[in-house]
């Protein structure tokens, strides 16, 4: 597993983490780091001195996947889509993993979407599915928070996507495996549950038709998509309140805490 | 009026137009040079001796808006709308002024949608409409090319809208001001004409409504919206086809000239 991680005298790093220890591979630059990731520089860290920074170039595109699990689609009496529903988000829509949610006082409908992100490790364009499996680096924890009346205000989803510093990212990128799992609780109760092998559009699937579109870079993200269990699809819904403790656990990874304000 | 500019020996530049020459003012670099547009240098360029680049920074957040201009909406039928329709753009989306479009095999119905681009010159967030107006550098020209197909293959317009490499945008930023026109022309053939004081939502709401959204900084872009007179809206629908030239004319101060292949 790979980590971005700041030091206390404020170092940014790309390390390897090797049962307790961090080794430092090298400054952080997802864009160049990620093509050909370096050898360790011998440096080992202790992971308690060190904070978890979100793994997130500046200026990755972040392409969203709307309906992707096929239980969520089978248990709405949806039928299976025939082309993966694509929204974006921004860097400057993310968080770190312990950052604080602070909720702006014109949203009050913030909702959860945990999700398994896909780490871009090699550029592609129009790959093959064979092409696009090589062209990952491994999953990354996310929480697609979202504003549901933002998103509701016209047909487009964006802007109730994309609110500024809402959404939280891991630090850490895993390898990818049909068995990996999200999970997101809110004050401690599982809300959400799902696991990779349940997404209509897999892995490869998604990053070969996410380059039939636009170029992918080494650091941009896929969101695959959440599980059921939103707030907004619940009776009576539910919304994140200021004081709450959101959750997202990539399963034997990483969780994010972070508290809503 | 500035523009982005590339020298016969490889140097990308910010200058500045005064009549029949460019002053150079210093190395392109939208997120620095935007915050304070540095003095000129002294040294001046023949402008036939410089090829214009996209006045678009690595990383920029593109917001595009949605029906937008006045008479297209009455001539739909529609009500004004209460909130703008936003989407994204990617900047791998893009081309320079002079560039070619090369449409992909999967794409057959590209169609042409000129825009005025807002380029922001101030880190701004939440502001207020009076704020909003001073936060941009100015206006540039720009096409949202679209591929109708991708467009409506699910509900979400993005990948429509964020395909690789087919959108024009231009090199130079001129001052906003309400009779700014944009014209777009297929072979010569005039087919979208608008100007800025028929939008919807001016600049400065734009500004302020983008920015409760999601922090924006200097060198992001707003497109402001299409008029109409799109090819999807003819009756019979018209597409761009290989060969055709498009042509998207900010008046007074550019005119993208993109060959179709």
């Amino acid at each position: 597993m790979l980590q971005r991680v700041q030091t206390t005298d404020g170092r940014d790093l790309l390390v390897r983490c090797e049962g307790d220890a961090l080794v430092v591979l090298g400054p952080w630059d997802a864009g160049r780091v990620l093509d050909a990731v370096p050898d360790a520089s011998g440096e080992r860290l202790d992971p308690g001195a060190t904070t978890p920074l979100p793994f997130l170039r500046d200026g990755a595109k972040i392409l969203c996947v709307g309906l992707n699990y096929r239980p969520h689609i089978e248990e709405m009496g949806r039928e299976a889509p025939e082309f993966p529903t694509l929204f974006a988000k921004f860097v400057d829509s993310f968080v770190g993993p312990a950052d604080d949610i602070v909720r702006p006082a014109d949203v009050d409908q913030l909702d959860w979407e945990g999700e398994i992100g896909v780490v871009i490790g090699a550029e592609v364009r129009a790959a093959s599915v064979d092409d696009a499996a090589d062209a990952s680096l491994g999953a990354v924890a996310l929480n697609d928070v979202t504003s549901r009346g933002h998103q509701y205000r016209t047909t487009q989803w964006l802007q109730g996507k994309a609110l500024d510093s809402l959404s939280p990212i891991g630090s850490t990128v895993a390898p990818l495996h049909d068995d990996l799992t999200i999970e997101t609780r809110v004050d401690g109760e599982t809300v959400q549950h799902g696991s990779l092998d349940e997404l209509v559009f897999g892995v490869a699937d998604l990053i070969a038709y996410c380059s039939s579109i636009v170029r992918l870079r080494p650091g941009d993200i896929i969101a695959t998509g959440t599980p059921g269990g939103v707030g907004h699809g619940m009776r009576p819904s539910r919304h994140l309140q200021p004081g709450q403790l959101l959750e997202t656990e990539l399963g034997g990874v990483e969780t994010l805490r972070n508290r809503v304000r």
